[in-house]
C-alpha cells in the first residue's frame, strides 16, 4: 500500500490512458484532428501518454502553460483565451519557437497583433455559439467580417477557421440532448462561415460532454476537449461518464468522527478540492464522493456520502451511520472530485496506484 | 508602476501592519494574548511584521505550516486542526523542537498520542460552541470530563484549556450581534470549565469578526484571528471592516469587452480567485469587487461593478456601461477577493506597493 500522510491526489494511470485512447480512437474513426485541451492535467508527463495515441498538436489556456508544452517538444499549440496583450514578448518568444494558434474576437486585438507580432501566427476566430463567456456572438455577421478582414490584411497573420466552447453542455444531459447541442453548435458555426468571403475555412469544437456523448462527430475539423482525460463527479453525476471513468481521486486521514451527527471530519478543505460543488435537489451543497481505498486503486463510491461543508483544510462528510461504524480516525477515505480541473490545479501533482509521482507544470 | 503581465496578487503593507497593530493594541489593551493564525498570509516575512508588535506565539492549520514556521523561528505554535495521527513522525519533530500546543477532541486520539509522542506537548480541548464543524459539543459534560481526563492521565501531556472557533460569526454582522455572539460563545466556554475539575483550565477564542468588532474581549486569555491581517471582500460585506481595510487586491489583464451585454473578461479564474463567493440579495453571484489601479495602491471599489462568473482562467465582469467605456483592451483591473486566505493560497507569492515579491511557504 502507499504510504499517504496528508491529502495526496491519486491517479490510475489505466483509466486515463483508456480514457485518452478512447476520445483518440473516435478522433481517428471520425476522421477528426484531436486537439486535447492540456489544461486540466498540465503535466508533461500525461502528454506524453496522448503523444502515444497520435496526438501532435494541443490547446491550453494560458502564455505560461504554452511556454511549458513547447519546453517539453509540443510544437502546435493554441492558446484557447482570449489574447493577453501585456504577454506579447511571450507570445513573440513563442511565435518565433513553434506554430502558434491564437484566438481573436476584436478588431483592437487584430490591430494590436499586426503592430506587435514578429513571426507568422495563426488565428481563430472565437466564436460565441450560446456559452456567453466570450467570443464573438454567432449572429453578429458584421463582427465577424470586420476581424476575419482585419485578419487576413496582415501579411504575418493566417486565418485558419472558427472556433467555439460549448459551455453551455456542462450541466445535466442526455446523449439525445448532447446531440442537439452538437448539431445546434455546428449549424451556427456554418452559419459564420457561409457569412464570411473565406474558403477552406476549418471548424473547432470543444468540450468534454458533447465530444464523449456524440458517436458521430461529422461536419467539423477539430476538438479540444480536456476534462475527459480525468472526468470527474460532475461528469458523472450529468450524465457523461460513469463512476468507473473517474480517474483521480484525492486521498484524505480522517481525523474526527461525529457519528451523532452523521459525520466524518477530514483533512481535506478548499484548499485541496476547491469550492466548486453540485447543488443536489434537496439544496444541499455536494463537494465531492467518497470512495474506499482497495487492493487496485479505488471503489465505487460510498452511497448516501459525501462532502457537504468544506472550510480550508477541513472537509466534513455526510455519512450513514453504517458507514461511519466502519471508520475509523486515521483511516484513508477517497474524494471523487467535483472538478477536476481545479482540484488537480491545487495538487500540483499526481500519485499513481503504483508509486510514481507525476509532476504538474507548477504555473501559478 | 509595476510591470505586471498575468493575474498577480498586490499587497499593500501599509495596510497590513496597520491591521496587525490595530490587533496587537486591542490585545494588549484587553490584556489577553494575540496568537494570530498564519494561515491566512502564510509567509515568515509577514510573520516577522507581526513579531515587531510583539507577538510569539502562532497559531497555524497543519503540520507542514507548523514546520516551515518553526524553521523561521517560531517556537510556540498551536495547530488549530484536529491531530492528523498519519503525521505522527513530523510531529514528533516538532514537539522536540518548539513548544507545541495541539487539539483533541476524542480518547482515541488522546490515547494515539498517549502511545506515540516522544516529547512534552500541550493540549487544549477543541470546543463546538455552535459553529458545527468538529470539536465537542459544548453541552457534552461526559465527553469534556473523559477527554480531560485521558488528557492529564499522560504523563508528557499538559492540559492547557478550552479552545474554540466561532465560526459561526462569518456572515452579515453588526456589532451588537458580534458582541452578543462573543458573550454567547464565552459563556459557553465557561460552562465547560466549571464542569471540569481542573484549576487555571485557559480560554482561547479566534475568529475575525468578533475580535475586529468587540472592543472589550473580556474574560478570556487569548485569540487566535487570521483573516485580519488582509480581510477581504466577504468581511467588508458583512460589515467587519471597512472596504479602506482590505490589504490585497488581484491585479488582472482585461482582455475582451462586451459593451452589448456590461461585461468585461478578464485573464483572472477559479485558479487565481478561487470559487468562493458571496450570493446576492437577487440572487447573482458576487465573486469579487473591482477597483483601479492608483499611484497609491488601487481606488475604492467601482460601484455596481463585480466579478459575476468564473472559469478555470476567465473571470467575467459584471459592470455599468460609464465604467466599461472607460476601460481598454491591455487595462489592469484590480479584484478585492471575496476570501483572501483561499485567494493567497492560490498566488503563493505577494507583489507588493514598492515592487517587492514576498514569498509564501509554497505547501500544498
Amino acid at each position: 500500500m502507499l504510504k499517504i500522510e496528508k491529502p495526496t491526489l491519486l491517479l490510475d494511470e489505466q483509466k486515463v490512458k483508456r480514457n485518452i485512447s478512447r476520445m483518440a480512437e473516435k478522433a481517428n474513426r471520425c476522421g477528426v484532428r484531436l486537439r486535447p485541451h492540456f489544461k486540466t492535467h498540465q503535466s508533461a508527463i500525461i502528454g506524453e501518454w496522448f503523444r502515444a495515441q497520435g496526438v501532435t498538436d494541443i490547446t491550453v489556456s494560458s502564455v505560461d502553460m504554452a511556454l511549458y508544452f513547447a519546453q517539453h517538444g509540443w510544437d502546435d499549440i493554441t492558446i484557447a483565451f482570449p489574447v493577453n496583450w501585456l504577454e506579447i514578448d511571450k507570445i513573440n518568444h513563442l511565435a518565433g519557437t513553434i506554430r502558434l494558434n491564437l484566438l481573436v474576437e476584436s478588431v483592437e486585438t487584430v490591430q494590436f497583433l499586426t503592430a506587435h507580432l514578429q513571426h507568422p501566427t495563426s488565428f481563430w476566430l472565437k466564436v460565441d455559439t450560446g456559452y456567453g463567456r466570450t467570443g464573438i456572438p454567432w449572429t453578429n455577421q458584421e463582427q465577424f467580417a470586420e476581424v476575419a478582414e482585419a485578419v487576413t490584411a496582415a501579411s504575418q497573420l493566417t486565418l485558419m477557421g472558427l472556433l467555439t466552447h460549448a459551455g453551455h453542455a456542462y450541466g445535466p444531459i442526455t446523449k439525445d440532448a448532447a446531440a442537439q447541442v452538437y448539431h445546434e453548435t455546428v449549424f451556427r458555426l456554418q452559419a459564420v462561415r457561409e457569412s464570411l468571403p473565406y474558403a477552406e475555412l476549418l471548424i473547432s469544437l470543444g468540450d468534454t460532454p458533447t465530444t464523449t456523448l456524440v458517436d458521430e462527430l461529422t461536419a467539423i475539423d477539430e476538438i479540444r476537449p480536456g476534462n475527459f482525460v480525468f472526468y470527474d463527479y460532475m461528469q458523472a453525476y450529468n450524465g457523461v461518464c460513469s463512476v468507473d471513468d473517474i480517474a483521480i481521486a484525492l486521498a484524505c486521514p480522517v481525523v474526527a468522527r461525529h457519528p451523532e451527527r452523521q459525520e466524518l471530519v477530514i483533512y481535506g478543505g478548499a484548499v485541496h478540492l476547491s469550492k466548486e460543488h453540485l447543488t443536489l435537489p434537496d439544496g444541499r451543497l455536494h463537494f465531492g464522493a467518497i470512495a474506499l481505498p482497495t487492493d487496485t486503486g479505488w471503489s465505487t463510491p460510498v452511497p448516501h456520502s459525501f462532502v457537504h461543508r468544506l472550510s480550508q483544510e477541513h472537509g466534513l462528510i455526510y455519512a450513514d451511520s453504517t458507514f461511519i461504524d466502519q471508520v475509523r480516525i486515521g483511516d484513508l477515505l477517497l474524494v471523487l472530485p467535483i472538478h477536476s480541473c481545479l482540484t488537480a490545479n491545487l495538487r500540483q501533482s499526481y500519485l499513481t496506484l503504483d508509486g510514481q509521482t507525476i509532476p504538474m507544470a507548477g504555473i501559478l
